[in-house]
C-alpha cells in the first residue's frame, strides 16, 4: 500500500512539474487567466482527463471540465475542482494539486472499470487568484450562479476587457449563463488543496479536514500627519504619520495574537513623500483580518478600529479608512467532512480538523451544493505563493487515496443506492 | 524704525515673489542647478546686485558673485551667501532670502555711500540642494576648497554630466579651481536663512543666532523576515518584517525623544512584496539622526543600533544596515555669533541661540573662514521645502537690519580699523 502511495504521489508530482512549465516567465511560474499559458495548461489537463476516461472541453469562461458518467445517465453530479491559474512567481501545487488529484481519482475508477451512483466532474477553473482582472474566483462564482456580467467590461493592465480576452481565447462571452449549475443541483463539491500554511507540518500530519473557509475583512487606512524637515522639527512638535502607523501595526498584531482562530496582517504600506530627510506626511496601509468564526473576526475588527482611532487622536494625525473586501466564513458541509474524516481514520491516521485561512474555489459553493475540502501538508515551513512551495510524494499520494475513499463513501452518505460501492 | 522694517520687508518679499516665478513647473517652484531657471534667477539677482552698487558675474561653477569694495583695495573679504537652487515644489525663502537680505545690506551701504574696512561679497550659490546631480553644496564646497573633480562626470536623470551642463550654461568646467578661496582667506562667512522649523515661531521670536549646524548620520536598514499567506500562517509562527520594522520605528522615536538637541527620523520605507494578502518579507527604511552635539548623536546612533538588533533577534528576522551619509556638526564662530547677538540685543530683543537641524552652505565654511548664521522665523507651523513655507514682512525686514548691524560690528570684532564704523 505504501509503495502504491509513493508511486501515485511521484506521478502527481511529475505532472505538477510538467504543468509548472506552462508559465509566462520561466523559470518562475506565472499563469494568468485566458493567457497562452492558460490554454497550454488547459489542453494538457484535457489530455489527462481523456486518458482517465473522461469527456472534456472548455466551458464559455475557459474552465476545463471533464465528466465521468455514473452508473446511470442523469445520475447526480459530484464536482471535484480547483484552479489552474496562479499568482505571479507562484508555487506549483496551489490549485493544480486539486485538479491532478481529482483526475487521479477518476483514473482509478476507470482503471477498475467502475461506475458510481454519481457522475464525477473534475473542473479546472480558469481564474481563482484574480491576478489578471482583479476579480477573483471568476470560474467558481459563475458555476455557483454568482457571475456578475459587469465583469465582462473589466480591463486588465493592458486595457483588454474580460469579454475581449474570452473571445481571443475562443469562448463566447455571452454564453456565461450556461456555466451556472444551479438548475443541475450538484450533489456535492470536493476540493483537495495544499494547506498553504504550517499547521499540519508542525503537527506531523499529512492531511486535514477543513471545517470552514475563513471570512475576511480588508480595508485601507490612510494616516495623514504633517510633513516637515527631518532636521528642524523637534521630536515633541512632530505629527509623524509613519510613527503613528507603526504604532497601529503593532496594535493590530497584538489584538490578533490575543485570540485563537484569528489572524491579521498589514501587507501593504506606502510612505509619502518618502524622502530620507522629510518627516512622513501620509502613510497608506492595508489591513486583512480573517477568522473561521465571523463573530471573532467582527470583534477583532472593532477593536482594531478603536485602537487605531485612539492612536491617531493621541498623535494628532488624521485617519481615514476605506473598506476593500468583506466575506463571511464559508462553512464546510458536516456530511462531507465526515466522509473525509472516515477515509482518514480508516487508514489509522489522526483526523485533524482545521479552518482554512486562505480563500478557495470551495468557498463559493455552499449556496449551490454541500462543499468540503481536504488539506495536504505544505513543506518548507508552510510557505506558499512562492517557488519554495512544496509537497512530498507520500503526502500527494496519500491525500489522493483519501479523496478517492471519500468519493466512494459519498453516495451512501447522501442516501443514494450504494450497491456498487 | 518699525515703518522702515516693514517697508524693507515688503520689498524683500516682493523680490522673493518675483524670483519664485523662475521655475520649471509653475505654479510650483522648482529650480535646479544649471537649468534655464537658474540662468533667469541668476541674471535677475545680478541686476539687483548692480543696483546695489556691486560688480558681479557668474563664476566657473555658475555661482553668481557680487562684490562691493571696501575702503581700500585688497581689504579682507566678508562673504554673505546662500543658494538660489531649490528642492522640487519648494518654498520661496529657503536660500533666496539669504541672498536678497545680503544684497539689501550692501544696497544700504551704497545708499549711504559708505565703505567698510572690508570688501563685501554676496554669493548666490548655484547648487546647495543637490536635486539635479545628487551631489549637495557644490557651490559652497568649491569655494571652501572641497570640490571633487569626479563630480564633473556625475550625470543627471537624463544622462547629462555636470561638465556638459556647465558648458551648456556657458561656464568652463576646467576652471573650477579658481572658485577655491583658500588662498584669499576670507575674514568671515555670514548667512541668513529661514529657520525651516517651528522653534522661533513657538517662542514668539523673529530671529535667532545659530550655534552649530547639526551633524547628521544616515543609514539604510533592511529587515528580512519570511513571506507567507496572510490567511494561513498563525500569528505565533510569523516572521513579519513590517511588524519588526514598526517596532524599530517606535524605538528610534523613543530614543530621540529622550534627549535634548537630538532628532531622528524614518522618512523612507518600502514594504515587499507589498500585497494585501502576503505577510511582508522585506522592509527597507532610512534612519536620519541629527544633533548639534556630535557626542549626543553618536550615543543615540549606538542606542538605536543596539535596540534594532535586539528587536530583530527577538522577532527572528535578519537586519542589515548600510551607511548612507555622515557629517559631524559644524560649529558657528563665537565672535561672529556675538556680532549677531549684539545686533539683536541692541534692538531690545531676546537673544535666542539654537542649533540648525538642517544643512546649509555655511556648514562647509569653518575650515575656510569663521562662519555664522542668523535664523529667521518660519511661519505656518515651521513648514519648509513646501509651497506653504512663509515669512512675514516684519521678520524679513528685521532680520536684514540685524544682519546689517552685525556686518557693521564685524570689522572691529576682528580687530580691524573701525574708524569708519
Amino acid at each position: 500500500m505504501d509503495a502504491d502511495v509513493e508511486r501515485l504521489g511521484r506521478e502527481l508530482l511529475a505532472q505538477a512539474d510538467r504543468l509548472a512549465g506552462f508559465t509566462e516567465d520561466p523559470p518562475r511560474l506565472t499563469r494568468v487567466y485566458l493567457s497562452p499559458q492558460h490554454r497550454a495548461a488547459g489542453d494538457h489537463i484535457a489530455s489527462l482527463m481523456r486518458a482517465a476516461g473522461m469527456q472534456c472541453g472548455y466551458d464559455p469562461l475557459g474552465n476545463m471540465v471533464g465528466r465521468y458518467e455514473g452508473e446511470t445517465p442523469g445520475a447526480p453530479v459530484v464536482l471535484i475542482g480547483s484552479h489552474m491559474d496562479s499568482v505571479r512567481n507562484a508555487g506549483r501545487f496551489d490549485g493544480l494539486f486539486g485538479i491532478l488529484s481529482g483526475i487521479a481519482c477518476v483514473a482509478e475508477l476507470n482503471r477498475q472499470r467502475r461506475r458510481l451512483p454519481v457522475a464525477v466532474e473534475v473542473v479546472a477553473f480558469g481564474d481563482e487568484e484574480g491576478v489578471r482582472f482583479g476579480v477573483t474566483l471568476i470560474g467558481s462564482k459563475a458555476m455557483a450562479g454568482q457571475f456578475d456580467p459587469a465583469w465582462l467590461d473589466v480591463r486588465d493592465a493592458t486595457g483588454v476587457s474580460l469579454a475581449d480576452a474570452l473571445r481571443a481565447f475562443g469562448c463566447d462571452p455571452t454564453a456565461w449563463p450556461s456555466v451556472d449549475r444551479r438548475a443541475q443541483a450538484p450533489l456535492a463539491y470536493l476540493e483537495s488543496h495544499i494547506e498553504q500554511g504550517p499547521v499540519l507540518l508542525n503537527e506531523g500530519l499529512a492531511v486535514g479536514v477543513v471545517t470552514a473557509i475563513a471570512g475576511a475583512e480588508r480595508s485601507t487606512v490612510t494616516v495623514t500627519g504633517l510633513a516637515g524637515h527631518a532636521g528642524t522639527v523637534p521630536m515633541g512638535a512632530r505629527q509623524d504619520a509613519l510613527a503613528a502607523a507603526a504604532e497601529m501595526v503593532l496594535a493590530i498584531e497584538r489584538i490578533a495574537s490575543s485570540r485563537a482562530e484569528l489572524v491579521a496582517t498589514v501587507g501593504r504600506m506606502q510612505v509619502l513623500p518618502g524622502a530620507v530627510n522629510v518627516i512622513p506626511q501620509d502613510v497608506v496601509f492595508s489591513i486583512d483580518v480573517r477568522s473561521g468564526l465571523d463573530a471573532v473576526r467582527r470583534a477583532a475588527v472593532a477593536d482594531i478600529e478603536a485602537e487605531c482611532d485612539r492612536i491617531a487622536a493621541h498623535r494628532r494625525v488624521a485617519l481615514r479608512r476605506e473598506p476593500l473586501y468583506l466575506a463571511d466564513a464559508a462553512l464546510c458541509d458536516p456530511v462531507l467532512q465526515e466522509c473525509l474524516a472516515q477515509a482518514i481514520a480508516a487508514r489509522g491516521l489522526e483526523v485533524r480538523r482545521l479552518p482554512s485561512g486562505a480563500g478557495h474555489d470551495a468557498m463559493v459553493f455552499p449556496p449551490l451544493a454541500p462543499a468540503a475540502m481536504l488539506f495536504v501538508r505544505c513543506g518548507n515551513g508552510g510557505i506558499s505563493h512562492h517557488p519554495d512551495e512544496t509537497m512530498s510524494a507520500h503526502d500527494a499520494g496519500l491525500a489522493t487515496q483519501v479523496l478517492f475513499d471519500a468519493l466512494l463513501r459519498l453516495p451512501a452518505a447522501f442516501g443514494l443506492d450504494a450497491t456498487s460501492v
